[in-house]
């Protein structure tokens, strides 16, 4: 069992010492999170938030939500006084409000190095890594399917950058390893590279139980079953359906009393309208849904309130990501879970570019300042992610995590304190002068400014003199940098070897699934 | 006498009919401003405002302003009951925001085409290109100084843009013109290569005198001495000093009833404490006796409550924009300027990258949604800014007003209506359907999301096989696209030759200053 207290620990809130990380990063680096203190954005009063959650609830009640091929959670929507007619769940207005009071509007969830333990829920920022894609990218190799070694890269990155607090779950697909074993490798890289947070397999029951199983092997199962230690990501099927895989897992999660992120993903125009304020409302409905499931199983299981909302470039059909309307949503979102007392999980450095290019970085801040200031409290895909989720992207990463970076000072806001008006300065300086050797100056100098880690602002000719270098190339020195000088996080060895074990068997027991 | 009638034009406001402008981009899709219907983003407490704005009634009274060289701008000020001493100007607290009262808080920015005259002030939103550079940069050429060729070029692209509202004013320095008779050139190629509104010039008192001529000669000297038709972008030169050449010009523009923009141009720990509240303290103090000078040469000439804050990297002593600092601070000043019921102006597309690539496009939205935010009316350098602004883009130019494409969409926010919410087309569809055949979507996809006219949202293959162009390559086509549909405008011919007539004379009468 390991209650690591080895570790020298930096725990940081708020305002991180900058200048510490900014030279070179370390992973005694600790920020577990941070915390807002700027106001959320408010976009729609409370007459328009009503029309919404009317909405949601006349779609919960008259149209309804579809729970495939799970006996056991239409039972439990039966015995909870939900109208349900074969697979299709109608719930009386109001029901899924009431269910829903039993959840935690705050929870922290456990690193096995307690310094990096998280809250999620009220004023607390969480970062974490992109998830889901079956390709990597990095300027070198170009665009590849990813592997278990891509895999493990990324949770180093994760963990050598403080501005990213989690360790995310699928950072990449590791696709040279059988579709049925490789939660085990992936969920055994996050314990083993890292010591933050992360998330558990979602892709069958089956796989969320070994996910469970093995953070009991690292944080003994009486702790895991009175606290958080494993997230679950549960899509809904949009529109208006729960398959048995997502519910699947979205029960063992609940029953395990870990934490569950219901997502409904919707492509305007493709699962839900093409207007904007409709697709909010289902996107309400399917959360509450999906999160009041959680209550069902396990009274009190924390649950976060998600959402994954975008466009579609109606000439193409495609997907679009970083847009004006999927930003305004998000700010609609934040406003809607608040009201539910639920921590809110939103998009992050959306982009549907190929590249980390000027596209991707302009639809990443959208995306990403949309999620900041709705005030999201788990901000899934915070970093890495390229061509709408299909690519993880190792510069676009490092690039993205930056933002992070700055997002930390942005959060925290401006005191509005005698040392910060600067009063003094203005006395001693006076019309016309310069304030870089003023005492104020020289008192505040080290904390004043956020310092990016990968911007350049030096001037043409220094910038040219070093052979003109664009972001694209300096994240790629960066994160090869990072992965040179990795350090793993110390691991019992005992615990090591009974990962491996439990791996291994596993493994042995099933034969392999390539699809 | 220019009053032109004979043009098509379609006055859009608020949404614009996107189809229309994104297939082919005609210079007749004629977009007056935009109206944000979005609420400001508010991220101080009256509190913390007030103490701001203590801090700037202390910083008037106790330190004072400079005024330099200019003995009529000392004499208003001890005419309006300021303690005069040398060149010293101190404020009785209370003497600026009572001088204050008689500006107005939105006028009419006059374009020569009628259809094009833009509302400043109240919940109008205008994007201008940016200004000042000495460099220009494009994918092929890279970075050279600018020429009256790039200028024009610059002028023609912001009128084919539709996104852009205003014609701005220095969007390059024509270097390859003498520095005393470059104005005559940089007014007359507004005035005739483009029908947007501009900016005139304001490096000595006799150069603005030669640019408000020049449109007496379009407009008609009755007409403009009652109307707004052009605006002189004033600095302060931080701290706490205004020089004679800013002032000379001022008064040029006042006197003229012509619309000034005052700005004190603050990098904090240079020209201001390192602190950010108390640079926004300066600033209030700087712009607030900018503007109020205005008011005493002529008592309701039109004038902005302009700022523009930003960092400085401390180890370099180098510049930094789009940082979170001044992002915060924008959003700050928007407060400050509507409690004076002024119009606002904000910082825009700023970088200090060298090149349009990902941290350019990073930096310049993290800046512009500021400026949007904060409630910002006027945005000067909604395009082309590269490098601290020491140089124009070409293709930057193009990716900025893209985003300026996206934020039409996104001040105009949502509408929580029947139709938006789109409860019928829940009902057609029902669960587990696509929504893309349904009757509400066929009657609103048309209208239905924003959409880029630079961005790949193309699948990988697709992008792969059109040969992996990044945003920077796409956005070299589409300038080069738009210069060679480029249109010019009608002009009368003889206020055409009238102009260029002015323009030889006053060449005719002056020696060619190179400095």
């Amino acid at each position: 069992m390991a209650e690591p207290g080895d570790q020298t620990s930096i725990r940081s809130r708020g305002r991180p010492n900058r200048r510490q990380a900014a030279g070179a990063i370390e992973a005694a680096t600790i920020i577990a999170g941070v915390e807002r203190r700027i106001p959320t954005y408010d976009l729609l009063s409370e007459v328009s938030l009503q029309t919404i959650e009317d909405a949601a609830e006349l779609i919960l009640e008259e149209i309804g939500i579809e729970f495939r091929e799970d006996h056991e959670s239409l039972d439990l929507w039966r015995g909870a006084g939900a109208d349900v007619v074969g697979e299709l769940v109608r719930f009386p207005k109001g029901l899924l409000r009431s269910i829903l009071k039993s959840a935690p509007s705050m929870f922290v969830q456990h690193a096995r190095n307690p310094a990096r333990s998280l809250k999620i829920g009220g004023s607390h920022v969480v970062f974490a890594p992109a998830y889901g894609s079956p390709f990597v990218r990095d300027l070198d190799g170009g665009r590849r399917y990813g592997t278990l070694a891509d895999f493990e890269n990324f949770v180093k990155l994760a963990y050598s950058i403080p501005w990213l607090h989690h360790s995310g779950g699928t950072v990449c697909e590791p696709v040279d390893i059988p579709v049925n074993k490789r939660h085990l490798d992936m969920v055994a890289a996050h314990l083993r590279y890292s010591d933050k947070p992360f998330m558990g397999s979602v892709t069958s029951a089956e796989r969320a139980e070994d996910s469970i199983e093995m953070t009991s092997i690292v944080f003994g199962r009486d702790f895991i079953d009175q606290n958080c230690v494993i997230l679950g990501n549960i899509n809904a099927n949009s529109p208006l359906v729960f398959d048995a895989t997502m519910t699947g897992a979205l029960k063992v999660y609940a029953r395990a009393n870990q934490g569950t992120v219901i997502v409904p993903f919707i492509l305007g125009g493709a699962m839900g309208p093409v207007t904007t304020p409709g697709a909010i409302a289902q996107s309400l409905a399917e959360t509450m849904a999906g999160c009041a499931l959680t209550q069902l199983v396990r009274p009190g299981a924390p649950t976060i309130f998600g959402n994954f909302l975008s466009s579609t470039d109606l000439r193409t059909g495609s997907p679009t990501f970083g847009t004006p309307e999927p930003a305004l949503g998000s700010l609609v979102v934040g406003q809607l879970a608040r009201r539910l007392n639920l921590p809110i999980r939103c998009s992050g450095a959306f982009t549907s570019s190929k590249v980390a290019d000027a596209q991707a970085l302009n639809e990443s801040a959208v995306s990403m300042l949309a999620a900041v200031q709705c005030g999201a409290n788990f901000i899934l895909h915070s970093a890495g992610w390229l061509e709408g989720g299909l690519t993880m992207g190792y510069e676009k990463l490092i690039l993205d995590a930056d933002f992070c970076s700055a997002l930390h000072t942005y959060v925290t806001g401006l005191s509005i304190d005698p040392n910060q008006m600067a009063l003094d300065a203005f006395r001693e300086v006076g019309p016309g002068k310069h304030f870089f050797g003023c005492a104020h100056t020289i008192a505040n100098y080290r904390t004043a400014f956020w310092e990016s880690e990968i911007s350049d602002n030096n001037s043409f000719e220094q910038w040219r003199d070093a052979g003109e270098q664009d972001a694209l190339t300096r994240a790629n020195a960066r994160w090869k940098k990072l992965l040179a000088e990795y350090k793993k996080p110390p691991l019992d060895p005992a615990v090591d070897e009974a990962l491996a074990e439990f791996c291994a068997q596993k493994k042995s027991e099933r034969a392999d699934q390539w699809y």
